[in-house]
């Protein structure tokens, strides 16, 4: 299958960054200058490339994204800056562009310092490669731990014209529970935040950068900000959308309608391909005072270790659910929540409803992704946070990331 | 070795509570009313036997403990309260005292009724056991997934005479990040909490309850709820002291110094117990404006699951521990933080020191019980987490609790 945005062409390539070998730098090129907007992690150690692009995106516009997997960039102090900036430079000369125009992106190891000179060599190669249906080569080049690359497309309404195309790419299995913000300000590092995750949208939509900056924001919050593998937070999160323009216009509902849909197939992709993990659930927390609190319960649940260990072992477990949510600091009474496990109750109203309920459940945690359902009380407030189950694959995954 | 404090009588036997068999109901008995203070779990799901200690040291004296594992009693509703209060009553009737002075305390499995039954029947046989140095049996008869039973023991200065006799016993291994507080107010689960722990102090010394109140939550705060296993917390928490006043009188003060190392140990203890654990580790953060935010930084850091794993792996990842530091919501600047490992500096205001320094620290790393050190800046603000590694038996173990 191959996608493709009109205005925009892909490529990927194996510089040599991973020490494994194996694709890991990734060039999106447009064909003009185009809208660009940009979501970033909100932790306070951040890599060398998500400040270059946090900076670059204040102009507005781009024409090309760099992003490269086997090495972050991160912690790596002015030479970092310098290997970031230096391979941005290399692109932009091949290109014909200011290097302003290009926007870095990594992910992998942390501390290492990336080695400009093998992007530098492969980046001939890899302009040679750009073609209109190259996303899927782009998509395996950014892949770290990830078992499989990610994509996802859909459509934007446009005014009075046919729907415009929106393409989504993400990497993440681990150190996911994505907290993004917009380029960040004097409250930089007041929120948690979580994962490493790369993801990049192209849309051939004609839109005014604030409505594609604030539909992006607002798809994210419901999207990638409302998932978890780890409750971990990467230095390196970067979120970035690029539109051509070519196709009609769309305004930010439209943009938002559209992106939203495509987020979530990434994220429940990402959540799915949790490092070891093998299910994806979502736990849906209603009937509490508004959705900020049930946000907050439906985050202390779905990163709950024991909830998540519970996933693994296919333990329908209320009481650890429960628990998870008694300690988020939101009130509820106890004695009138129900609890509910792939469609089967096993909690209602305060009372377990015993080993056939729960058996009923166990057998739907067989499957790949199943929902949970914590009703607390009986407001309107509800939100859904996608998370997964943590074993061995995670431990073996983590012990072991750098040898 | 045997403990004992004037005052008091311990006991242990197997009550049937436990599935496997084994040592699951405890006995501890004051020879007269006693000054009883305590402290317990603040989340919003509390089981019944935390409910019924709570509004019994509102009397501000005790005469006995009834604690058992096996099971929490918790998420039991109006069946689990009643079996809580039966198996207080059948004790008291026992040791002809009032029920209102028999502190309970459960563990074990969440969301099955205590079989207050077995409880009463075990009880005859536990009152006959009861003796001066029956401590260890009572230890032993309160652990759950614990590896080992857990006691310490030191003095506490009294007023011109010698000193008096602290002994503290803990039961803990999983669920384990204590977050205590005194009797909930209006304001309970408004923190986050974690823990399934319960600990038992008995003193000889003559104290004010108010004192024994106040000292004991200072030595906590700085104790058990700085230590994590999972970040998980427990609807069971309880942590009870009592004192005989048959020894000279201690002081707030003289209380508070003799609690801490106690508690401190205990907590050690509990946190190289953690489920599958190999290593205490001390996360120290020290360099900020105060120890408050410190803490936060200290605590975001120990809980980090790709910390844990990485502590797991025996790998000296500083890049993961600057990581979870920056989602803190503290300001620090990375480009002037170090970081040591089991005493070698690995990290050096903002720069790496290399794979030989690393090969030191992960040389460290391989005991059974190191620290941490980062230092995030030049401010006087310090704090020190204890937390232990995570692998593959905390999966094991959480995986398959209740099968």
């Amino acid at each position: 299958m191959t996608f493709s945005v009109a205005g925009f062409r892909f490529a990927g390539c194996a510089a040599g960054i991973k020490k494994a070998g194996g694709l890991d730098l990734g060039l999106i090129v447009a064909d003009q200058p185009v809208v660009a907007a940009g979501v970033f992690t909100r932790n306070l150690v951040r890599a060398a490339p998500v400040d270059v692009s946090i900076e670059r995106l204040r102009l507005g516009r781009a024409r090309a994204v760099l992003a490269n997997s086997g090495n972050a960039n991160a912690c790596t102090g002015a030479e970092g800056m310098a290997a970031t900036l230096a391979s941005t430079q290399a692109a932009a000369g091949l290109l014909g562009l200011e290097a302003t125009q290009v926007l870095p992106a990594s992910t992998g190891v942390i501390g290492s310092v990336l080695p400009a000179a093998k992007l530098e060599a492969a980046l001939p190669g890899l302009v040679e490669r750009l073609s209109a249906d190259g996303a899927e080569e782009f998509a395996k080049a950014i892949c770290t731990t990830d078992r499989w690359h990610k994509i996802a497309h859909g459509t934007l309404k446009t005014a009075g014209g046919p729907p415009a195309s929106v393409l989504g790419i993400v990497k993440g299995a681990g150190m996911i529970h994505p907290d993004l913000g917009p380029a960040p300000t004097a409250t930089q590092g007041s929120g948690p935040l979580h994962a490493t995750m790369l993801a990049f949208f192209v849309t051939d939509a004609k839109v005014e950068r604030s409505a594609l900056q604030s539909a992006l924001e607002r798809a994210v919050e419901l999207s990638f900000n409302a998932c978890s593998v780890d409750g971990d937070t990467s230095t390196n999160d970067t979120v970035l959308a690029l539109a051509s323009g070519l196709a009609g216009p769309a305004n930010e509902a439209a943009l938002f309608e559209g992106l939203l849909p495509v987020c979530r197939e990434l994220a429940k992709q990402m959540v799915l391909d949790g490092e070891g993990a093998q299910h994806a659930v979502e736990i849906r927390v209603e009937g509490l005072a508004d959705d900020a609190a049930a946000r907050t319960v439906a985050k202390a649940v779905a990163t709950s270790l024991l909830v998540k260990t519970a996933l693994f072992g296919k333990d329908a477990n209320w009481g650890r659910l429960l628990a998870a949510a008694g300690r988020a600091g939101v009130a509820f009474d106890p004695g009138a929540a129900s609890v509910s496990i792939a469609g089967s109750r096993i909690f209602d109203k305060g009372k377990p409803l015993g080993a056939a309920a729960e058996a009923v459940a166990t057998r739907g945690m067989t499957e790949p992704s199943y929902g949970i359902v914590m009703t607390l009380g009986n407001g309107p407030g509800s939100f859904t946070y996608l998370t997964c189950d943590l074993g061995h694959g995670y431990v073996d995954v983590n012990a072991g990331y750098r040898s």
